[in-house]
């Protein structure tokens, strides 16, 4: 069954669910009336369905390559990429002084959810541009701003992050690239950077690298690291891409899926570049430009969620197997295959709903300046992250676990599904690196952001909720009086839980709003809050049980 | 880090926790004697690490392929192959009458975990031929027997299961593979056959495949369905591989994993067949391969979870990230890595207990014909198979998590694993239907096998373990007054809460034989009996939540 996107589920996500109404009634969204927000979603999914859906086993057959030095991306990549752009798909939520459209982030990631549900490793690439263009709207000088913004919201350039090198994964801290002022006003840098994502491509005109390096007088760690703008190509005084930089593609990764996007290890070779913001204050920019990455990489997994889930449910209605309950039914009559189905559903809808809540919490805070509104986003980040992504892989799962044999052969497409989603659990910060963000920073307020949403969902008449919300709240309340090792030991099981007690919350606001989704409501609250249970009870067992083991007892 | 088998673990396993002292007390396997374990285990262990894990890349990277309509296997393999059948690993539990070595399926399964760790592409191989021996054994004239039996042995010759049909899956009754009779004796075999692993290589002498077809008068559905066996060339008036037989391989599958493995479609046109067993009792037959079967890719699932976690082990201390507890620690003193690991390590002993618990049982059964240690083995065997089989899939998921970035760069191996056991929850009967098979054909006995090994379990002196023995115990009484539809709704839930509770208690016992044990008891038992009680709240679901939609409002 060929991809359709979910443009009435959308819809009603964003309406009845998310609070995206109160986006809408916001000044600064005044734009994204109901007739403009129908008008893109379906627009977007007729692109996604239409010119997008098609390229993503060819992505997969056809991995992008390096030719020479050139990297040569896979058939009909370039064409997608040109309808993206077109569309004006990119550069949504930018500002419209530098060409955006200015609208929410909660479109964007609707939009997001289809066009990565269609191709994947394809829409990985405005997604690296999408954030960079906020952290160079955050953080850039005027004219920075002004010379490259407008060409990435065209899709002229793409944009890129440079944070890891072989020595600096998630310790973004240790890394050694340098740059040294050229005394011009720009600076050389110089070091190798790994697993950049669409490092380079054969169908922009530019590609803007976004790179994190050390000055001269920089302290250790990451007080010591600022951020450059190193273009492939130095703007001409027009401010079109001219000169070559001094930096190459080394290699790209031979990777376990997301074929279709070039996984880069980067060269840079004294190259010019350009500071954005202060100097030793690249983690700042960073950290805005990877807040926003987690909320969209979050919204892979739920792309990747649906797409499996539709393409399982086309192929259970097809098949017919043994006995049914109905006389010559589709394996969707049998039990498991039906449990299978609707977990797969109820879990899709869970991420999607928390994915557009956090979009519009966002929004809420951009539009009103509101710190809780900003609290809110913040908190709900890097849950969407995780919960979006393990349900991705998870949901691909069980969508080859529903085709049977078929789902281990290639050309069926369900494992696709899986080898491709499978990283979004590891980039923009590993998901155990979410869950110790969750417990750490985020609770730092002392839990004023869980808790004003635990009073939220707490207001619900439903008492297996109420219930689970007053042990969510005394886990909480537990949590913060901890130290951080054992927040950290609890760190992955806590955002589990949370996510599942939103899960059910989400589902019930939607059953209450559309009775017809009660069924499904119930079915969710039946396995998350026995699931959330489970996590809550692990996420207390403190570091002390963890390290009482020394590496080499572990190792032996 | 290479793989080196885990002889004195496995000793452990089946000495303070499988209870096999019981099984080499019996007069049946008196030659079990702990030497030649010891001798065994060590000797196949040896060449696990140095013949056998080295070609596990390259069979991934070298996929079996048809060449003119001939199987050419992946480097290397038909070396390893050989060093597998020149030490007996083979026909171990085969009677020694035919060339076997009449040892326990529990040593066995001990060998075969190692094999399978160390290249298991290539231990599917014997593991099918393995089947075949035993459905030989239990079913075939004394001239097939004779005939076929010693050459399987000694690996001159290899077996093949040929179950599926692409409109016959799981519901083998579908199938339409037909056999008629030459008037000879023999038959005269025509279909097409799907998915059959190993259907040909370019190292044995012959390949003999055991094939599911339907006599001119058989009835419809499973009672009409006759085994047959149907080799590649038809054994001369000296017993030796002569003339070829009328089937070919039509094409090999292109898989998500298990490369190394040609997964054939095999045609049959009129090929010379001898009846295995009784006529219309071909069921019968195949479920003795089956059922044997299902332990060993069970073992599969052990094999891979073991492997994954030596090498994500090796990869955490080499890796150094982040500040540490300890100082210059790696990232193993991290405490999320930290929770990853112990989890891989705790699920890893818990499946490798099940596993050689359930061996024992089959041993048992075997030495002394008693009916209840029968039980204990059909009961065990669905849960041995799916629980090993999820956990090798969890403990593969897991390992690329602790390689961070490089868990999806394929060149350090940790994605193979993942995809190489991915198939293992589906082939040899879909995880689902092995809970069907539990909460269905294994309760028949109105629980008295489920109750004997729960009794075994709650007379345990640790009272958290207790309580779950209890509410496992509620549940199982709850599940055999339930009609079939109802406990299908929850029947892989009640496997799952099942598996957990017996893998607490197999953490207790080992720990109670070896207190350097009980941290990862404590800690297993801390993870398994909360998500065995989320298991045991979704197993009483009930069908009725299940069926409320219509397979249409679930597709809308």
């Amino acid at each position: 069954m060929p991809y359709r996107a979910p443009v009435s589920e959308l819809r009603f996500v964003l309406d009845k669910v998310a609070g995206f109404d109160r986006v809408a009634a916001t000044e600064a969204f005044a734009e994204a009336t109901p007739e403009t927000v129908d008008a893109i979603l379906t627009e977007a999914g007729r692109m996604c369905d239409d010119v997008l859906a098609p390229l993503n086993r060819k992505g997969d057959q056809h991995p992008a390559h390096l030719e020479n030095g050139v990297v040569r991306t896979s058939p009909g990549f370039a064409d997608g990429f040109r309808a993206i752009a077109e569309g004006g798909w990119i550069g949504m939520s930018a500002d419209p002084a530098h060409g955006g459209m200015g609208l929410p982030i909660a479109l964007t990631m609707a939009v997001n959810e289809m066009i990565g549900s269609a191709c994947l490793a394809l829409q990985l690439n405005p997604l690296m541009t999408q954030g960079q263009i906020e952290a160079l709207e955050a953080h850039a000088s005027d004219e920075i701003k002004e010379t490259y913004i407008p060409k990435l919201v065209s899709g002229e350039w793409c944009g890129t992050m440079n944070l890891t090198e072989p020595q600096a994964g998630s310790d973004v801290g240790a890394l050694r690239t340098k740059a040294e002022p050229n005394g011009d006003g720009t600076y050389a840098v110089t070091g190798q950077k790994i697993y950049i994502s669409w490092g380079d491509n054969d169908f922009a005109e530019n590609i803007c690298h976004l790179v994190l390096a050390r000055l001269p007088d920089a302290a250790e760690g990451t007080r010591g690291i600022s951020l450059f703008m190193v273009p492939k190509r130095l703007p001409d005084a027009d401010g079109n891409a001219g000169q070559a930089n001094s930096l190459r593609v080394v290699s790209l990764e031979h990777k376990l899926g997301l074929h279709g996007s070039p996984t880069a290890v980067m060269e840079y070779d004294g190259a010019t570049g350009w500071l954005v913001g202060e100097p030793h204050k690249g983690m700042a920019a960073m950290f805005t430009m990877m807040n926003n990455a987690r909320l969209g990489v979050g919204v892979q997994g739920l792309s990747v969620a649906e797409a499996a889930l539709q393409h399982a449910i086309g192929y259970a209605l097809d098949r017919k197997q043994g006995k049914t309950r109905v006389p010559d039914g589709s394996i969707l009559e049998h039990a498991d295959v039906r449990r299978m189905i609707l977990g797969m559903k109820a879990e899709t809808f869970a991420v999607r709903a928390l994915a557009m809540e956090c979009a519009v919490a966002l929004d809420m805070a951009k539009a009103t300046g509101d710190v809780a509104w900003r609290a809110r986003g913040a908190f709900l980040t890097p849950i969407a992250k995780a919960f979006g992504t393990d349900t991705g892989i998870k949901v691909a799962g069980d969508g080859i676990q529903v085709h049977g044999g078929m789902g281990f052969v290639e050309e069926t497409g369900a494992a696709q599904f899986l080898r491709d989603v499978r990283v979004t659990a590891i980039y923009e910060g590993t998901n155990g690196i979410q869950a110790m963000d969750l417990v750490g920073r985020k609770l730092m307020d002392g839990g004023a952001a869980a808790f004003a949403l635990l009073d939220e969902m707490g207001a619900t008449e439903d008492a297996a909720l109420r219930a689970a919300v007053d042990e969510l709240r005394d886990l909480t309340e537990w949590m913060v009086a901890q130290d951080m090792q054992d927040r950290f030991a609890g760190a992955v099981s806590y955002l589990a839980a949370f996510a599942r007690v939103l899960g059910t919350h989400h589902h019930l606001k939607a059953a209450a709003a559309d009775p017809a989704r009660a069924h499904l409501a119930r079915f969710a609250r039946g396995r998350f809050l026995p699931e959330a249970r489970a996590e809550m009870a692990k996420a207390r067992s403190g570091a002390d049980e963890l390290f009482a083991l020394s590496a080499d007892e572990i190792a032996a």
